[in-house]
């Protein structure tokens, strides 16, 4: 299915005092890099793609991540990220992130396509057919 | 095994555009509650038990977070963090989080235990006998 | 003019690989005193004040801090907020930090009282008379 | 005096309830956009000029920063940053934020060059001659 590549270099400010990433940090990573996933998917900007679908989000239901190595200060870390399966109102999301090559960590997410319905609050909706078919492009 | 309960409450900046709680900031309460439920088994400070058993921290190597209900600005969630298993250079921790009793997210933990070696990298070492007790004390 | 005090425990991932606080992490703790100083001020939570007024929020147009010493992990500072002059549609806000006694920070604010107007976006609107009151009492 | 100019792509997480970004996270990019000008200035990454020249870091002691027009969630920012003044161990930044030509924000800041001292603590140190040569050149 769908593929997307970002980088992201690790600041100094990403780190904590045993000198590497603040790990809660790679999940603002990771969730930038699903907005560049379906951006890529969409071929519009996210800003732009949740006015067209008219949706409020694509919230977190499940994520996992396995850190395999550490990473620091200066490094380019690149964060593959990857449609894994769609369902009626979900999709998933597998990131691999890299540095030179090496796999730095692996992390899945389902996350929901949600509306915002009358009385304020947020709600599940089925993904749009259009939806269905870009993500699972080969 | 050990529990552990701490609060927190949602401020305006924890959350996104949506209004509610931007999940990476959720991996920080969870660090910061892991960090309590150790303090309150080994009866100090973070700070004191880094120093006391000569580790660098606590890494994480893997996590999975299954988010059940969102949390937006102003609401108090409540974490109970428990060590779930002992091996023998790592630990889990699991943290239910409740608002108002309901389940809002269930979390897991896989932490390491390290030291920094004298080449300024950290790599795992065994757990301590006293804290393999403190931690696993009914 | 009205003071309020809150108090902070420096967190592991608060600080960065200088072990020291982050600096951007300071606006955060003061956003939220900002807001703890308006909710004493109004007697109700922030969430409620914003909806009570009708606002959009009080976002900030200018600020300054002069970081006088360092605060580390595990320390805890105590913020005392105190609202320092009322304009037309803007009021300034001094927050002064300490740690045992001793002053760490000294920070201004000017935020601004905004409403969001029919086309979407945010526009200062004047303080209500109710407002003016209670920001400015003894 | 030396200027340096980064871009910045706001992100979703990036931005609050009222849909604009969270202040404390300009912070955040004012101080990756220092490091990259000193970075520009000796011709080396962060990393290694921490290194290089010895040093514990270029921790904030006083700032400021005005905000002219709030920026959203996709808004692209550039920072301009320069060195405005050098002090015997201490040195001025200005950044001056933009988007499509319009000012933003205006910062400023003072930076001090600090050693770790025996005793862990961090104090300042006087600027090295070849610093103040490259961070003075025209």
């Amino acid at each position: 299915m769908l593929t997307n590549t970002t980088s992201v270099e690790i600041q100094f400010g990403d780190c904590d005092p045993a000198g590497i990433v603040y790990y809660p940090n790679y999940f603002r990573f990771f969730d930038n890099a699903s907005a560049a996933l379906l951006s890529a998917a969409f071929a519009m900007h996210k800003r732009n793609w949740l006015d067209h679908y008219g949706i409020a989000g694509i919230p977190m239901v499940d994520t996992g991540a396995r850190f395999i190595r550490p990473s620091s200060f200066g490094d380019i870390i690149e964060i593959q990220s990857a449609i894994t399966e769609l369902g009626r109102s979900s999709f998933g999301v597998r990131h691999v992130v890299r540095r030179d090559g090496d796999i730095m960590i692996e992390a899945n997410e389902k996350r929901v396509w949600v509306i915002r319905g009358e009385d304020g609050a947020i709600r599940s909706a089925p993904l749009p057919h259009e939806v269905r078919k870009l993500l699972g492009a080969a």
